[in-house]
């Protein structure tokens, strides 16, 4: 294989690019801890100064949702010329909560690097993810003194807790964002020697269900056993959110949710499943379940679900405590697929759970997140500038997969008008959202390199010049903001959680 | 009405005996905390001191549990002669833990005087219902110079925790302990204007079940859908403990539960019961329901109950995070009648947990408690003078109830081979085991009065020498020596929690 672009660079730039990881990665910037909130405006600073530093311009932090958000940072570098394309790169700086923190073998927030991997919450999710873009356009900018293309950067703050304010945000601030290619760089591959990217994220609508029984909790010897439980209840409603065949019991559920079709069956079919493996991934589990009819990868890309995330009530001290618990809830999270609608599951699940509440007991309701399903066109041209970036740095055609995550991407797709390419280098193995995220370094220095090759083959295509399509854009636009108006409307009486 | 013994006597110590009463709910006696053992060691130590000196001797904290458990308190005042009656007083020092903290109106352990209640915790159970009987022979010793019968103390120091070293200490302390009368000073009745005593308490026997379906928490959009979800399958056996009708789905659960007869039923039934008032006491239910085919009363006083006091698992931060959580638990307290065994429940119950967790995932079943259902004889002479004292003091003879709780009074009447009555002055509104625990301050006062009257009237009676009942005592100790090896045994293999 010739040499790539940037291979000598790094080896140059090893140790500085290291420090700079780790820098990163000790900021905790969990951005479902309010009490966080500091710590996820200094991780945004960090990488404004990361963007100043590799040679971006117009570096600043962005604000959403009028103040009540939590930052991106934003970054460009337009010298490239008009007539070539412009390349925005998505990623984000906000992290997952880290707990059970006893399950750590290290601090979260005190990476290590031990056994060619760094091991912290975000070394993967996302921080690692977007350091090697912004090193690939430093790398570019000191061998060839320019870029091949036009880039942006928006590094969002808010992407573990739904992307909030993320559509509004593109909407605000659309034309400083216009491009002609998204690159997301927040994804994985099947493994480091079975590279592939993905084509389709499912989209997600989550809730919290809080229920009240009574005032107070109850002497279970006293009351137990002629008196409701919301504990009790919550694990009821839980029980019945599937069926025998792991089919999601919400009415309606399943109305909009495409066909899997036999193409896709089959290519899914063809890429390499080992269960044993995957079970080892999936953190040992002994035996794998989910919607009667489906394989394991059709049930994770192509089909929805339903998973509670959470469900707590009454005591959970050491010992016993011998209560009728008053309070109980539980947390659910639905991935969705095309053509699911957030705002549709949500309208079904709210009278899903008002019809299983007796009158008399409390329940409050909270919508949280709400992203659509996204697919992207494999024949697009900055498709295969992708795969034959993904062959020159991996020595192998990409698999074309279908994730099961769910992210902004949509949003990104549909606002910006434009083919969104995703070019990850995460391993099933690493743990994200669960204690011991790791990134394998290797893949962390093949993704810089694949992200400069990328830019410098989307820099080959000619774009159309987006006035060509302004009735289309117009459409879509109006569509977006009549979605976001009616969101707004519904999170004045909703209150959504962030 | 006659002016009764004590009347005056407490009006002019009125004061000492409330600044003793606040004194013993400052200490925080929770004994289901570890971190609080201290405390419950200052607390038996204060009534050490109480006891010393209102005159009781023989003063001394008993270690039960070789040393692993938390202090009971004895002393004793044997000078009335040996052929009057011995009366045990029982009752306890320690509390319910405290939460929910928030739903407190002040702090669980600043006791406070108000609207003519005492609230804190402990504040009706135990320690004020403790503390009026030792009052009582304080009073009768200042007003006598003597007691009319022998007396012992014993204030246990776990029996919000199930009393888990109980039954031991009495197999030890047997010979100390030997009396001829146990009176409880522990419960309640039905209201200040509806005097009544208890002639039965439920069993109890709790578990604790903890699953691991996988090594950590899994990002659900990776693998939910296809992985198994310890949350969900937590929720599903909660949701399995009973069927449509409410009545529990252990096998073999009802299989001694004596059928309740067309007497108890009528009694039961004569009992007043306002269900607008009982669901006010009971946090304000919007509505009761349970075990088809029985009142509230009878499901509360005579049928056995399953009740959930806690299930947890997952995430339960603010907003959501998107995972498939890999450990999830509840707690369940089983309520017992006669003729249930804890121990065969304890089979049963861990037999049906092993049948509804699939191979693979961890299950790990923790007993907590373990105590029988009790029932007293009410033609014994001693709950006769129990029925008059009442009636003396309240001015309407008592309504002979069955309590939903449960307490070591089974092993107390099985070991020391003596009837037990229970004197309580607790009221459904107490909020026992609940934020804003309360003691109404005219009931303690009764309660005070009310222990001189009834040790009045025992001192009358006169009870068999013991030597005559020799082989029934051997027979019943050989049993109570074996169940109490099996159970040491059985502890053995199975962490039992404290």
């Amino acid at each position: 294989m010739a040499e790539l672009l940037l291979q000598r660079w790094v080896v140059d730039n090893e140790d500085r690019i290291v420090n700079e990881l780790l820098e990163l990665l000790r900021i905790p910037s969990v951005s479902a801890d309010p009490a966080r909130e500091r710590d996820v405006r200094r991780s945004a600073e960090a990488f404004a100064e990361l963007f100043r530093d590799a040679g971006l311009e117009h570096v600043r932090l962005i604000e959403p949702g009028q103040g009540a958000g939590l930052p991106a940072v934003y970054g460009d570098w337009l010298h490239a010329g008009e007539d070539l394309p412009t390349v925005l790169v998505y990623g984000h700086h906000d992290v997952q909560p880290v707990d059970p923190l006893e399950e750590w073998t290290s601090a979260p927030f005190e990476p290590v690097l031990v056994d060619g991997e760094c091991r912290a919450r975000g070394a993967i999710d996302d921080k690692g993810q977007v350091l090697y873009q912004v090193e690939a356009v430093r790398g570019l900018l000191a061998e060839r003194g320019s870029l091949p293309v036009n880039i942006k950067f928006l590094v969002e703050g808010e992407e573990e807790i739904g992307s909030v304010h993320f559509e509004r945000l593109l909407l605000d601030w659309e034309q400083y964002l216009a491009c002609d290619v998204v690159v997301v760089s927040d994804t994985g591959m099947i493994s480091a020697e079975v590279p592939s990217s993905t084509v389709s994220m499912r989209g997600l609508i989550a809730f919290d269900v809080a229920l009240r029984s009574a005032a107070v909790d109850l002497h279970s010897g006293a009351f137990g056993g002629t008196v409701p439980n919301a504990a009790r209840l919550a694990a009821e409603m839980v029980a019945e959110l599937h069926d025998a065949d792991h089919r999601v019991t919400v009415p309606g559920f399943y109305d909009r949710v495409v066909e899997v079709s036999e193409a896709v069956r089959a290519s899914l079919a063809a890429q390499p499943f080992d269960e044993a493996a995957f079970r080892a991934q999936a953190g040992g589990v002994a035996f794998l379940e989910g919607e009667t009819g489906f394989s394991a990868l059709e049930r994770i890309g192509v089909r929805p679900t339903a998973e509670v995330v959470g469900i707590h009530g009454g005591y959970d001290g050491p010992g016993i405590k011998t209560i009728v618990p008053a309070t109980a809830g539980f947390k659910v999270a639905f991935r969705l697929v095309p053509d699911q609608r957030p705002e549709e599951i949500e309208a079904s699940f709210r009278t899903w759970v008002h019809n299983r509440v007796p009158e008399g007991i409390e329940e409050i309701v909270t919508g949280e997140a709400g992203v659509c399903p996204a697919v992207t066109d494999i024949d697009h041209p900055a498709m295969v500038a992708l795969a034959e970036t993904i062959e020159a740095v991996w020595g192998r055609r990409p698999l074309w997969t279908r994730e099961g995550g769910s992210g902004p991407e949509e949003a990104l797709g549909r606002i910006l008008i434009s083919p969104v390419l995703f070019l990850g280098v995460g391993l099933p193995e690493d743990r994200i959202h669960a204690p011991n995220e790791r990134m394998v370094m290797a893949q962390f220095w093949k993704g810089l390199v694949a992200a400069a090759e990328l830019l410098v083959r989307l820099g080959e295509l000619r774009f159309p010049k987006r006035d060509d399509e302004l009735p289309w854009m117009k459409r879509l636009r109006e569509e977006a903001k009549a979605r976001e108006e009616a969101e707004a409307r519904s999170k004045e009486v909703l209150p959504w959680t962030i």
